[in-house]
């Protein structure tokens, strides 16, 4: 959440002097791999969630693994911090620096080192953007399924740090299921390959636990991914409903039924009002809600799984139902649904977006407490979402520029994710905890699992110089911040009253 | 590997007066939870994999989560380890008991908790049968998907502890991907809930990491695994071949063109032949291998892709495709396939089971050079495996009775790992690396790779009383035992030359 930078409660760490350090970086480094300068470091400053900024005491921008682990060497004998940056479009201030820290960007080790069609896989440096990947696979007939609404601009090497989603992630899995292996570098400068072309790789699996770590670990220096065939059809569906918990038991029910869609996206009366007068998609404003149903592969089985779907809607109630008419229309649904966030600018000076996951089950009920929230608050709240993986995005609309709006919509959205937990979900879905929901660490979590994340933590950092302040909470943060201790799936629900 | 029980190089635990810890279990546990006497620990002295025995100091038979919690504490207290136990099923020597140890075996803890069909989800406890869940599930039509071949009687919990495959695992991925969530004990007594509802929890993926980790970091006392719909049509076709690498170009042309078997076995002439004498399940014994490649789904699909396994089998050079003509002989097929093991009785006085993977393109390859192993070795080996996984399960054929015989098995079986390792696989696939293996670990992974083991184990286990001497290898086993450090994907191929 939007709080204040409260650098005190995480590890501290001696001030370094600067010119020393620029000077053993210099001496390990080519010319030309360090920004130094104030204005050129401006736009590291911050990620995507831009309130949050932070100069960091210098830039290295590494062109391989053997300048990684110079990079990374000389910040372990300085006890300097380090944060990795990938495209820095992440969204919960992962890629913050931290005061003092060497900020390492990976932008320039950006390579597609191989496409191999056969083994369908492609191995990529941490630099190469996610769609680059799906556009080398292409000529095989090939591409790799997590996709980000970032896609065109965030980096592979992101993805893993923050095991990152997309819409077609509720058939094809998160980052962690997509991938083969990955290179890491410790901060000692250890190389290490984790994961492999074999099914399953003896010992713990370092892979799936590099996976989301958010730079805390180690620094990945390169991704191998599993590409899939690129289905030969695609279709999608429109489906409009009178009352949004009805749009919520639909979702429910298509899987229920067996149905895996490619994509299962919602939006609230607010959220497509606004997507229709920016996008003019077709969508009916009428509406109090629509789903967004892709459905992909044979032509056959596409068109009996829309005839499901349809029945499945009309049951529970769609007062329309309607399949794109052909390829353009397809593609005007789904510019609709990608310009809704910016279409939230018509509604409101700002907006605040949150990332929640619910069991898909408890959607109805969400979407009611979110509004019974949204009016007790008064503040406007669009909804704009990941339906069929029960992963959220409540955008609060609020005015920065009013009298305690910020705080407000602050409240708000912490609010929100505490009715996640409480539901027996999680306080984020696909944007990581970074340094926006470090506290909500302490309620998404007991005290035992936090100390053992921090004892793995330990496990690789001992000294807490990567990535800082993120992710994991120490426990005494967790003290001072004064824990919910609501823990998932063991939230009394009883308690949802008071949403 | 057969080799001595060689506990020396592992870590030693200061024997503690065996009175004194019953006494102390005694009193945190119930009447009739403990084993003191010889003849009653018997059963406990060996899992699946005979040649290693042990008997523990006292076995527990906790019958709740209480219960598991007195023991672990009760050990760390003490300073005992601990051996978890599932049905003992496992195949390498996961359970076998520590010198002085309390072995824990879960098999009280058997009762399934929840079944609930909305949610598609099934909340057992550890002890439960991997086969009770399926059954306790198929009135709401699902189905849990990982099937080892010791379905029947192995435990879900063991199943988490080795991440257990089956030939199913290729449509449906291993145990891991088929998890929703995990309540483990440490050893300090803390109860930790990993994973959740909700599509991806935040944090450290702990529940993958638990996944696999051979009791060596928790003991697992409740899981939640994921149902799927049990699909409505089977079929299976069986191709023979002329030669073995003819089969094994099959495999990887199958998967190549983006066809999914529920099932895709491989098996020799020498399995063959053995399997057909022993089932009579129609085996055409002239073959030089046969593929059964299963299908499931809707109908009209299966006989589609059925056509297009029959094109690529007789592309491949398959002498002879046939579909199974009814659903009694596709039971038929099966039934020989999971005959073959016994089956090996008819060939030699012993066999010696080796799991290894490899990538599916380097079957043929493989294969050809495990013939060529045997033939050096003196030492005929049947081949039957999960071919779609690239998952091999060699069995040497000797004469345990022979001067010399149980050592010659043990090279070949060591041979046969190293060319794993070497053509970019594992030593182990879905049995574990539990002692049988532990030395060969330091031939899979450098010693990064173990140091990083090696400080998640201490994360969790800083004393090293769970399941002592399995799994990971001390750094210094690694170095008295000489490791080969062929890393997996980094091996020279040119080192090929001498299998």
């Amino acid at each position: 959440m939007l709080d204040q930078f409260d650098i005190a409660l995480d590890p501290m760490f001696p001030p370094v002097d600067r010119g020393r350090l620029i000077s053993a970086l210099s001496e390990v480094l080519p010319a030309g791999a360090l920004v130094t300068k104030t204005e050129g470091m401006r736009v590291y400053e911050s990620d995507g969630l831009a309130a949050y900024r932070g100069l960091p005491a210098v830039v290295a921008l590494p062109r391989d693994t053997g300048e990684v682990r110079a990079v990374l060497r000389t910040c372990a004998r300085l006890g300097v911090p380090v944060v990795a940056r990938g495209a820095g479009t992440g969204l919960s201030g992962g890629a913050l620096p931290s005061p003092g820290c060497v900020l390492l960007s990976l932008s320039r080790m950006s390579r597609i080192l191989a496409i191999d069609p056969d083994a369908r896989t492609a191995r990529v440096q941490p630099g190469v953007r996610n769609l680059a990947i799906s556009e080398a696979a292409a000529p095989y007939g090939l591409f790799y399924a997590p996709d980000p609404s970032s896609q065109l601009a965030c980096s592979i090497g992101g993805n893993v740090a923050e095991n990152a989603g997309g819409v077609h992630c509720l058939k094809y899995g998160l980052t962690v299921h997509n991938l083969q292996a990955l290179e890491i570098m410790t901060l000692e400068g250890e190389g290490l390959t984790l994961g492999g072309e074999a099914l399953d790789a003896p010992g713990f699996d370092l892979m799936a636990l590099m996976t989301g770590s958010e730079g805390l670990l180690a620094v990945v220096t390169e991704v191998t991914v599993r590409l899939l065939p690129s289905p030969s059809h695609a279709q999608v569906m429109l489906a409009a409903f009178a009352d949004v918990r009805q749009a919520g038991e639909a979702v429910a029910a298509i899987i229920a039924a067996g149905i895996i869609p490619a994509g299962l996206e919602m939006m609230d009366r607010l959220a497509l009002t606004a997507a229709e007068e920016h996008t003019h998609a077709g969508y009916p404003t009428d509406a109090a809600a629509i789903l967004l149903c892709e459905l992909d592969g044979a032509e056959d089985d596409i068109a009996e799984e829309l005839e499901r779907v349809a029945a499945i809607c009309e049951a529970a109630g769609a007062v329309q139902v309607r399949v794109a008419r052909d390829e353009s229309e397809r593609q005007l649904f789904w510019a609709g649904r990608k310009g809704a966030f910016p279409a939230m600018g018509r509604l409101a000076p700002d907006y605040y977006c949150i990332d929640g996951t619910i069991p898909r089950r408890r959607l109805p009920d969400v979407l009611e407490a979110i509004g019974r929230l949204s009016e007790e608050h008064g503040l406007a709240v669009a909804n704009v979402f990941h339906a069929g993986d029960g992963n959220l995005h409540p955008l609060i609309l609020y005015d920065a520029n009013e009298d305690g709006g910020i705080e407000r919509a602050e409240a708000l959205g912490g609010k929100i994710l505490e009715l996640c937990v409480a539901m027996g979900g999680t306080i984020t879905g696909e944007h990581g905890v970074g340094r926006e929901k470090i506290n909500q660490m302490c309620a998404q979590f007991g005290s035992a699992e936090i100390e053992t994340f921090f004892a793995i933590k330990a496990a690789f950092d001992p000294a807490g110089l990567l990535n800082p302040g993120k992710a994991i909470p120490t426990p005494a943060r967790c003290v001072e911040h004064g824990a919910m201790h609501v823990h998932a799936g063991k939230a009394p629900f009883a308690h949802l009253d008071r949403f």
